[in-house]
């Protein structure tokens, strides 16, 4: 993990990617801003907060003269997942907390950016310290996609189906004709590489041998995966991992998370008509590989997204539309080492039972994505901007 | 049920009762009012919605010339438990209506008291109307004291511990000592007698045999329980019935539900020093059975606590301070007949696996409490304020 | 508790009981015997083992000198639900014991049937004894009726419908025509009188009021229960308990529980063609009581049946064919005192969240069934041999 | 899938597989045979019905003139997971499959066996026939593990700890120094190679590179375990994966499966004195996993741990005594395709969610090892004889 910016760039960037946080919280009241959906989604109070304590924890308290807490309680209620940094408030439970209400939420960022800014005004040349700052941006930038899927999943429980932004969206443009493109494979090197930041997890670059394969030049449309759904996709179990059909017929699934009974889908727009052409969104990996074998083709390993990102190619939606869901499960890297401490347990204790999306989504933070981000969710997972690109 | 008042004091009834469920909620902000801590409690603007519906389902619809809802998904969103009404919000779920927000229920609220007004106005006359508003008007207050329980709940569950009103509690002085009120026994008629509004559970008024017994004079108090538990009494099985020792094993249960380890209690008035001499709340029924074989006494039938009730004599703190469990299952009196319509789903449903509890307590509104009065929970509810009477 | 029998009477008796056990286990397999198909129900070898448990652990080992126990681990192992005597194994894995097999089990048996006639034969004249070994031999009854409906709930899970009786069942006659019997109530004693054995739960004899009523002569039969089904009675949610619609609806359930769904029920003989006429069996009071408001009809009080049943008069099938719920919780009677220490356990601890039911069945051993015996069961228990006698 | 046997030589094959796993259930009662301890496991009975049902479905069906099954019902009753064949009997039920008894199965093996060694004799020719009759060898090979693993586990549910084989076990010897094997690395071929039988998930056989590594020269032993215990494993959340260390707290785990809490550990042979130089068993990859932390290791991938077996070198306990753990999810190779038809359910549908094993235990029927062999269960799997080597 590397910060090249200068002092002045990271105070800057600082300042703007906190805003960012705030600014998605924008549209929404403070009971929106409060509930919780599930217990793998958080309210976006929470994300606010756990971010700001993110800085304070892992920045303020080792290097502030004469620290002291915002909130002593807070050490607690918004720690994520860090065993490291001891009691955590049960994530199940983080809709219950009505206190701190959004006015305090807010008061405690203002408080820790000031902090903050002084600090790294003080400590202009200390390399460390803006490593550490620069995962914290990224780590928050992290957590604004997650404000836009987790506020997407609670709207989407409300029978009034509310609108997070009333603009109308943008008409999609029809989806170019699929072409596949070729790869020759071999040995080759992925993870990152270079002086810009990345996560533990996309270290170290290492060697892999890479069969001839070739990529769809485009995701799979909604229109592409109704045809999947009127061809009885979600009927025949030989198309699935039998995981996936127990979770289809345990959930009676019969189509993608958001689409709903009357050709609408739910969107951050409120509920409406679904657009053929738009990437498909909101599959879990067990739909994404159903959908692969029905198409007489497979999902490719995250090594051969990897490959052809990284190649001049014709490959088009790789980001900003939909993370892509690979058949990777989600695996150290050969060597890899977390850092030392709490901070160590960012990614490395989650490599198990999950698997690996590529590429980036329309949530996604500007500037936050690259060939060698590794993004991870468990298999049936719904709720984040996961589509489709079939390999062969 | 009969609604003896004439129509200016009923109109100036339904402003009072309408305004004071407001006014329980101005100490809360709009997040406190939108969560929900377990399926059994309701988040406050739900309770206020839903009283609000109640009036608009059950009087405005058939009563107000050309009827429209003041939104039609409400009718679903806010309806409880009438089958008869059609679909339901799932009770569960109620905490993730983040919209309408709190100030779109004020305005529900104004646009029905104000619809509401002007139709009492308009059929002054009409007594099976009043009898109507007067049932909502019960209703009302019956969520009036879920209100604060189901704060209360709410705000418990919150490491801050949270006070819903930041006064300073009042002192409670001494308890007297426990003496015994004997009272003969003998045919007796209990149920709701005379002009006065009553419940449909409530009646008819019907005879009853019950042998010579004797109740205490007082609740039993924190310090009486205190006694009880470190007497052992949540490690003896022998105290126990069958459910409540698996209950006790199963939650790992060793005090009330609102105590906290560090000989404070959380109250609506935050976490505050246990306070010996005052009467004991929040146990289930499981509770009150084992304390009272314990204490070598047992808890009184509702019969003998109403024909106790009815009775002169040196019973204290009958009302206004904790509700008292009985060993009467919730059942309906010989001759029982709901109402016809949804509305009969009132009570009638409800009769079975449940407890009666007599008296009223501390939350309950003021001139809500009568001797026939029936409420009733589940033996396992302990966030309701029920305590314990003896009987022998 | 009383044993009026004869020292030899109470020998005979002993073997008798005894006998009928294991003639019951006769024409099942060893397999059979040691399967367990919910947590409520128990295998036929734990039955045959518990109830000798009861004999070592309550008469034996206080009694006999140099009490030696058979084996020390069936004192866990076969217990069970007296905490008193300490540890059990949980409820719900009995059915993993296939060690001991069936034939030490039977060994098991013969030892303390030798040794209890041994201790009878020495102490012939001891009433407190014989009154302790009447209560093993009426408990042993119980387990006869529970071995049958247990083994009939296994044998109903397996797609072959194994018949534990291959003889042909007797036709049942034409059921007479249900006609109102009524009685006019007033002041009544219930409860045991008499020098006869019973349950402490009988006791004391006490006196109630009881409104005027009638009763059915006679039960209600498939045939008037499909007239319930057919007219939609599972999917009119206005006929149900609250608990019993969520019952309904999170079950599926539309028949009683061993109806099939090609006009045959699963019986003691295999799959075999409903009988219209012969009295409905297998119902939850959940569907006993919405086919009695289906009717308009209710449920008997227990008070109402026993004065009822103990009254000259028209009824039929009072015992011998159908357990008749009844509208009242099993509750302790006024004055009701458990036997000291953990044979108190039979019965006081259950006097919550369960109904009683009147009468006996067909499974019922014969002599064991009188007017004032309490059964008791969870509302929505179906797999015993419960029915249906209304009342208005 | 190739079967390189002569026609006798196959026949005489069969016959010796179908009679071992007869073997297996000798020591066994019926009512071992037929219970089930948890839905993971089945029942001895269902495995020897199941592989029976195995070749009269997939071989005999197509193959026998004028087919009739042995039982109508079997088909339903011993379909494991082939949803390509219709209807099965829910996996967590088999326990309560009393009928058809263990006589009955044993006449269904006796009839399967003699018409497919007719049907051998008929087509003594027919390669493919051979190629499928090996498979359901193999098959039933993997099921003779099973039922050691599966009677085991029911076995210890019992209190009474009760031996599978009464004889004393054989004593192990002192366990030899750990030593580290290096291995150059490179690109290298993984995958099944030769004549020889294998199962379709071996490959097709690929190129694969790998950096250089280091195994252990022998498995983790008991005492190697146990001081992992005793320097607190169990209560140091730094070392495990964050789904372990749920299942830690969830399950308060602290030592492997069998072992019990007075040093000794549960085995075929009953309670024995626990063994420190036994390689250990019965841990899942969290435990493996976090071990191996501890130890300052990892776990080997699968691609390591075959190119390894594959070389010459000073590697102990390859086989026969435990499977072990890799880092590696259970994926299909590039390339890979199952078989058409319900026989392509074998493996391919498994492949999510789940953790490869290699070598072999001693459970394993002599012959059945390979050094491409993918075994696979998911990461909690505690019950196979799974341990641990060491890479690093």
């Amino acid at each position: 993990m590397r910060a090249p910016l200068t002092p002045d760039l990271l105070r800057r960037r600082f300042a703007d990617v906190r805003l960012a946080s705030l600014a998605l919280a924008e549209p929404l009241s403070s009971e929106d801003c409060t509930a919780q959906s599930m217990a793998d989604a958080s309210p976006v109070k929470w994300h606010l907060a756990h971010t700001t304590w993110f800085f304070e924890t892992f920045i303020l308290e080792p290097h502030e003269a004469d620290f002291q807490p915002f909130h002593a309680a807070f050490r607690v209620l918004f720690n994520s997942y860090y065993n490291g940094i001891g009691a955590k408030h049960p994530r199940a439970q983080r809709g219950l907390l009505t206190r701190p209400g959004m006015d305090a939420v807010r008061d405690y960022r203002a408080d820790v950016d000031a902090r903050m800014l002084r600090l790294l005004d003080q400590r202009a040349g200390d390399a460390a310290l803006a490593a550490l700052v620069t995962l914290g941006l990224q780590h928050e930038q992290q957590h604004q996609e997650l404000i836009l899927t987790d506020v997407k999943h609670l709207l989407a429980q409300n029978p009034l189906y509310p609108a997070y932004l009333d603009t109308v969206p943008a008409a999609v443009p029809l989806a170019p004709a699929l072409e596949w493109c070729a790869f020759e494979g071999g040995l080759a090197d992925i993870g990152h590489a270079g002086d810009g930041f990345c996560f533990d997890n996309e270290l170290p670059r290492h060697r892999v041998f890479v069969a001839p394969f070739e990529l769809a030049s485009r995701l799979v449309t909604n229109g592409d995966y109704l045809a999947f759904i009127e061809a009885g996709g979600y009927r025949d179990a030989a198309l699935w991992l039998s995981e996936g059909w127990d979770m289809v017929r345990a959930g009676q699934l019969e189509r993608p998370l958001y689409w709903l009974d009357d050709d609408r889908e739910f969107t951050l727009h409120g509920a409406q008509p679904l657009d053929l052409s738009a990437p498909l969104a909101h599959v879990s990996l067990y739909e994404a590989d159903a959908y692969a074998r029905w198409a007489g083709a497979r999902l490719p390993t995250e090594a051969e997204w990897e490959v052809a990102a990284s190649n001049p190619g014709g490959l088009l939606q790789l980001y900003g539309h939909r993370w892509q869901w690979t058949s990777s499960s989600y695996a150290p890297y050969p060597g890899f080492a977390p850092q030392p401490g709490a901070i160590g347990e960012y990614n490395g204790k989650f490599m198990i039972n999950q698997y690996v999306l590529r590429g980036s989504s329309c949530a996604t933070p500007d500037g936050h994505a690259r060939a060698s981000y590794r993004n991870f969710f468990p298999a049936g997972a719904r709720w984040q901007f996961s589509g489709i690109r079939l390999a062969r």
